[in-house]
């Protein structure tokens, strides 16, 4: 007989500790992979230099359309992100479809639609796809992956290794907006004010910011799982803290109330458009600036900064609250939405 | 009201006409993708005369496993397959997984060891990947898209433009068997001799055959749609016409008999383990030779030749049976089998 916990759940889909688990020790060693990043990076003698990044990412989202995007532009922008995360310059993005049988031709077209103005917005090519169909009830409607290839230069060095006790922690945005948006739109609800995924290509911030050498020293997109736990990666992997200000936090009102009603903490709640940086203390300041410059970056904020951890504990997140309080912060545990991308 | 005409059709990923029809008036112009080889080439200036081949699969066979392989080795050799056929060496690639909910953990074990079997086998590595959980009924146990990545080498020069009239063309290995495998696995039947699927890595042969310079012209692999259609593909691109011996078709006898008793053409079952060539007359002697001294070529055959079509008709490919006959062989129309890849 086999236990439930030979089985794969849900959760382990959704971000958290149990999606971590799943990757290192079944996927990871079993597949011999050794990068577990956004995009993993291969160097080549023949690429004199350059390195080239590659990274994957199959959407599911439910439903396919939600308040300010659906699975096809989701599908682009998460692709061109997790390459500009490792500081490459998206080049271009391959397409897998698998659709259902009955899907409407429409629905098909507006969605790939959607993924070519994403591609123009972002500035990637899409050059190659595949495409699929399966009977009906063997998938939902549509499913869509995008690999992506970019290329990062020499002078690039980002990573868990260069960050120091000091640095500043940045957000690019608004959190919690994709996971509410995409819920809200499956559950038929609606708030006010209406939250709107921030699905967006991060690359014309990740370009802007790592022309100003050595100040960026690591980034990551808080996608599955939410800012929470890409805090608590970083933690882990620099092994040092990371302390946070409650009240620093942009989140905005509708993500709030729908977080209330709904016993959600935005801290671990999905984006699609926002990344985080940590950033040289001396630097901090100027790249905020630079972010605030542009459209997509107006509401972004320092939200704290990296601090030596106590000897002989974990590296850990910390939450600090108006009141003057401390609240440890982990990984997203179980699932909190499921198929939110 | 939408009219059946309006929604996909199982039909529309069998590799026939109607995935042509969808992907040439739909999918392609609405991303605004030019190339629909196997693998679509980039030149960049940062290369220097390399280019960069990407793809990209998703496979949705079922069964998940069949005699010969499964979907784990299927998506490995599938995309290094596609890399090959454009000339490039495969060099890394990555994963897209989607589980249903429920899926015993061992399979997943069973299909990743598999996957990385095949890559080390293809010699390329799995650098990157992504997992996927939905919930239970909307998806059917396990779907895996790979995409790859390799290069060309700046003196490769394979395509339609290079064919000519009196060219041969060349087949790797037996067909039919990977069609005919998964098909009597789904359905639980035997056949006497057993038909075992084909799949496995291409790029042994054409790493070996493209040292001999200029002598292959253009290479595709006969996947979905089969032989036939892949070998109508290369008439209409060359705008050429192929004449195929019947009796030098390396059929197997497992395969003879299912599509006997089936009612199936060994031209449109797919093939995941063999390629079609079309080379210089006067070399393809010696590249038959190189072939067959492969374990895996040791069916290799000379088919037939190209030749040029009479004034005024479309190019096509027309079967010369052992009577003096002579049949015109058009892509697959609607679907053979489905899910097979």
């Amino acid at each position: 007989m086999t236990d439930s916990k030979d089985r794969i759940l849900l959760a382990h889909g959704s971000g958290g500790t149990m999606m971590h688990s799943l990757i290192k020790e079944v996927i990871a060693p079993t597949l011999n992979m050794s990068q577990l990043g956004d995009a993993a990076l291969v160097g080549l003698p023949s690429l004199k230099g350059l390195r080239l990044a590659f990274t994957t990412d199959s959407y599911v989202v439910s439903p396919l359309f939600f308040p300010g995007g659906n699975i096809g532009d989701l599908a682009v922008n998460g692709t061109v992100n997790d390459l500009s995360m490792v500081g490459a310059e998206p080049v271009c993005l391959s397409v897998g479809i698998i659709i259902e049988e009955g899907l409407p031709l429409e629905t098909l077209r507006e969605v790939l639609s959607s993924m070519q103005r994403a591609a123009q917005r972002a500035k990637v090519k899409i050059i190659t796809g595949d495409t699929k169909v399966v009977d009906r009830g063997k998938c939902d409607q549509l499913f869509i992956n995008t690999a992506g290839v970019g290329f990062v230069y020499e002078d690039t060095d980002l990573g868990p290794h260069r960050i120091k006790p000091g640095d500043k922690v940045l957000v690019s945005g608004m959190i919690g907006c994709h996971g509410i948006a995409v819920m809200a739109e499956r559950n038929g609800l609606t708030f006010d004010p209406p939250v709107i995924s921030d699905s967006a290509p991060l690359n014309e911030i990740t370009g802007l910011i790592l022309k100003e050498k050595g100040a960026v020293k690591m980034m990551r997109d808080p996608t599955r799982g939410g800012v929470a736990t890409t805090l608590k990666e970083i933690a882990l992997e620099s092994r040092l803290n990371m302390e946070i200000e409650e009240t620093a936090l942009p989140v905005p009102g509708g993500v709030k109330g729908a977080c209330e009603l709904l016993g959600l903490d935005p801290l671990y709640v999905a984006n699609e458009g926002i990344l985080i940086a940590i950033l040289s203390p001396d630097r901090a300041e100027s790249i905020l600036s630079l972010i605030k410059g542009l459209r997509i970056g107006k509401y972004a904020a320092i939200i704290g900064e990296v601090v030596q951890p106590t000897e002989g504990r974990d590296s850990m997140v910390i939450m600090k609250t108006p009141m003057g309080g401390r609240r440890i912060i982990d990984m997203l545990a179980g699932e909190q939405l499921t198929r939110i991308c």
